[in-house]
């Protein structure tokens, strides 16, 4: 599959790495010279933070390629996405270039936040493939776009567009009729206005106001939106009745919102100075890895959850392993890499390196994903069986410190019935160096007896597979190694 | 200390729980007969998920009493929280009797949501005592709670308030101007308006718009609110740049919010109806488990992240941690006892079971006991050198759940001046069972170098005596075991 990505900026780039990284090829058209310096930053972003969204192996990345010409990029493509700036006319002639060029199956999907489709549709040679497809910064992590398919864009074209959303991770939210600014950047704007008012009549810094956000209802939020929220404060007695006590809150003088601030200069650089005194110290590719990294954190906790934004995660797990072939998705490479990590602030000591324990975590996380590979997860222990770790043996080579990429290894060096018998690497992603290794010997337990048992299913035979080829390589020189040994 | 609980529905409840928890006295005053089941739901739900946040002990939990009168529960008080329903006449008298027999000295904090301190200060005795500190359901979760002084209510009350809410482990977002609703209740309620009138006009449903947040920017808010990731969006060219670029779509006809839907008998119906389609499927206890599970999940991983809500969090740990005693007596029995702990929530795996990585680092725990214990800690690293860990074998025996108590032994086996090789013992303290051991040999480094060197001052010597004693007793049976040995 080819996406051509239509103007290249934070929103095109991001809409670039997610196609990539799902094992689209990709063309970009945008006549900037600073074009392939942008889409690499947001790249190498993706690179770091989608991967570690999953828990199955991502398809092979895509081919990128900058196309000479918008013509070039669109000609063979499947999904064209136009990320232009929003203006009308520019949107009107650059969705008319696509259409003079693509093939005619191809969806043409529009980034506009702003513009319901049927205008973007207005004078279109074939109206029914161009429909709005609006993704949330960044576009590489947030799983929200909103489709919207106007007047002219069939059901057909419109479920087409959704599949091929979900195939890169995407959850399609369907407005069903169209309106300015679709759904969720009228309630940003909504927030937005009230919050200019604050910073210009001195009630809250842009500081302040972020804190009320992000300590209490942001929270709230990110796991279950509005109502759901206030269903809750309602009690047993139900939304009716929340609503019937909540309503007459609209009548008091909450908001400013029948007017809008004039947007003077002023105000302008108020709210810019104010910005600079709370986020000033980071650059904003600091603030982007920051962001990152918190909401890779909020959406894994979400997805070991399975709920909300992890919900939509898991089952992009279950699409990507199930298009892998239907064979393991272990590769033959060994010792099979498992998983990809970023030191975190936590996880240092007062020395200044990964404290003891947190490599510990790590390899733990890694029998983890190793159990996940061959299906032993979740559904397994919910039906009554684990491995629980007998013993372990760990030698530790190098520091690791704060925010250094880290991966780990393993090979299995005895799998029997009621045996599994591994062993760990830890390595720094940079130079590749030798961090810790991991010995561990785990048993296979019937929980509810707490007895050892014989395992015997498909991913034990799986797991069985894996372990005839490891066994069969040269034994780590460190395996059975005991603590002092010369 | 001692806090009165006046209201105690579901924002008194949860400031109960959070007090409580923190070590204070509670006293509710409530006159319906359902208080104590209303206070005792949501004290289940506190005990679970509150220490789930913390990963130093809590303090002994403090008495809760249901007073026979206001004036009972708050003639003793320290702190009063007045929780009682938005009606400015009620919360006058409400005020009166609690100001008529609690202390001079007694904070007396509202969780109006809607009312300016002014307000409530107004015809009162001691009006100086009065601010509005309103929080966020859950309350014993969410840190925000904002902090308006008013007219009346001076700066040395209101930091002392400020000082207390800190130490229930709050933070207080002081709102420098008061203004009707305060500051995080204007946002809910500006995106309140903008989506009843998207369910009104059928745009939308609950579901869906609840989707279009928690899918996208939800995410973000929970982490770094609105301007800090508008700040993003503009990119390196800044804020101003970013808000002249946006500025213009205020003109656009974005929003509905000139004006308010009324709220007819059909609407509230609707919403409703909507709600159950959405949510019908759990009880208002079962969503409020998955919420508290889903916040503490994301905030647990800000926690690591060190960052909004979770810099909270471990600002509070450090509180906590500053006002616990010392810690257990080291005494001269061999092998030596080194730590006394209590099995945190936060150490529990999917299976209810201690983590396999907590048992380390309460054995690092146990290290770091050892070396204070023969005073090569903190000055001494400052100084330059430490013991770094280079292997360690651990044998995992028993099963130990949460809030169980914990203690482990050390019997050093050989101590020269490079090296140290200890064993240690995990035991549950119920029955003595044994429930893991680390075999562990350090290292002593020189910290600049890198280089491993001799240890020699005051400390190795009491740490060579120490040794003498345990070298001579009889070598634990698992020294030197390695992995899988039969």
């Amino acid at each position: 599959m080819k996406a051509a990505i239509v103007g290249g900026g934070l929103i095109g780039g991001g809409w670039a790495a997610r196609f990539l990284l799902h094992g689209w090829d990709v063309a970009v058209s945008d006549p900037s010279p600073k074009v392939e310096a942008q889409i690499g930053a947001i790249l190498d972003n993706a690179r770091q933070w989608l991967p570690a969204l999953a828990d199955v192996p991502m398809p092979a990345e895509g081919k990128l390629t900058f196309a000479e010409s918008l013509a070039d990029a669109v000609s063979d493509a499947d999904w064209v996405q136009e990320s232009a700036p929003e203006e009308l006319a520019l949107k009107h002639k650059v969705l008319a270039e696509i259409q003079a060029n693509a093939p005619d199956t191809a969806i043409v999907g529009s980034s506009t936040s702003g513009f319901k489709p049927s205008e973007l549709q207005e004078g279109a040679k074939n109206p029914g493939q161009i429909l709005v497809a609006h993704p949330f910064n960044p576009v590489y992590l947030l799983p929200l776009v909103e489709v919207v398919a106007g007047t002219a864009c069939g059901e057909d074209v419109r479920n087409q567009a959704c599949e091929h959303l979900k195939a890169i991770g995407m959850e399609p939210l369907i407005v069903r009729n169209e309106i300015d600014a679709h759904l969720a950047d009228r309630f940003m704007e909504a927030v937005w206005r009230e919050a200019l008012w604050l910073v210009k009549d001195d009630v809250a810094t842009t500081e302040e106001i972020d804190n009320s956000i992000r300590y209490g209802f942001g929270l709230r939020w990110g796991q279950m939106g509005l109502f759901e929220t206030f269903r809750l404060a309602g009690g047993e007695e139900g939304m009716a009745h929340f609503i019937r006590q909540f309503g007459p809150c609209l009548k008091w003088p909450w908001t400013k919102l029948m007017d809008v601030p004039d947007m003077t200069e002023e105000l302008v650089q108020k709210i810019a100075d104010q910005s600079d005194a709370q986020s000033g110290q980071y650059s904003i590719r600091e603030l982007e890895w920051i962001r990152d990294r918190n909401l890779v954190g909020m959406l894994r906790s979400l997805k070991e959850r399975d709920w909300g934004a992890g919900r939509v995660l898991n089952q992009n797990d279950q699409r990507l392993a199930a298009s892998a072939d239907g064979g393991s998705p272990m590769d033959e490479s060994v010792p099979q890499r498992l998983l990809d990590l970023t030191v975190l602030p936590a996880w240092i000591d007062y020395n200044g390196h990964m404290t003891e324990f947190r490599y510990v975590q790590v390899f733990s996380d890694s029998c983890e994903a190793l159990l996940r590979l061959v299906g032993m997860h979740d559904e397994y222990v919910a039906a009554g069986h684990s491995y629980y770790t007998a013993e372990t043996h760990n030698q530790f080579f190098d520091e690791v410190g704060v925010n250094e990429s880290i991966y780990t290894t393993v090979q299995i060096l005895l799998a029997d019935a009621k045996r599994l018998h591994v062993f760990y690497r830890m390595h720094a992603v940079e130079d590749d160096r030798l961090l810790a290794t991991l010995e561990a010997m785990y048993l296979h337990v019937n929980m509810k007896t707490g007895k050892v048992v014989a395992a015997e299913s498909d991913a034990t035979t799986k797991l069985m597979k894996i372990a005839e080829v490891h066994m069969a390589l040269e034994k780590p020189e460190a395996a059975g190694r005991y603590v002092g040994q010369r």
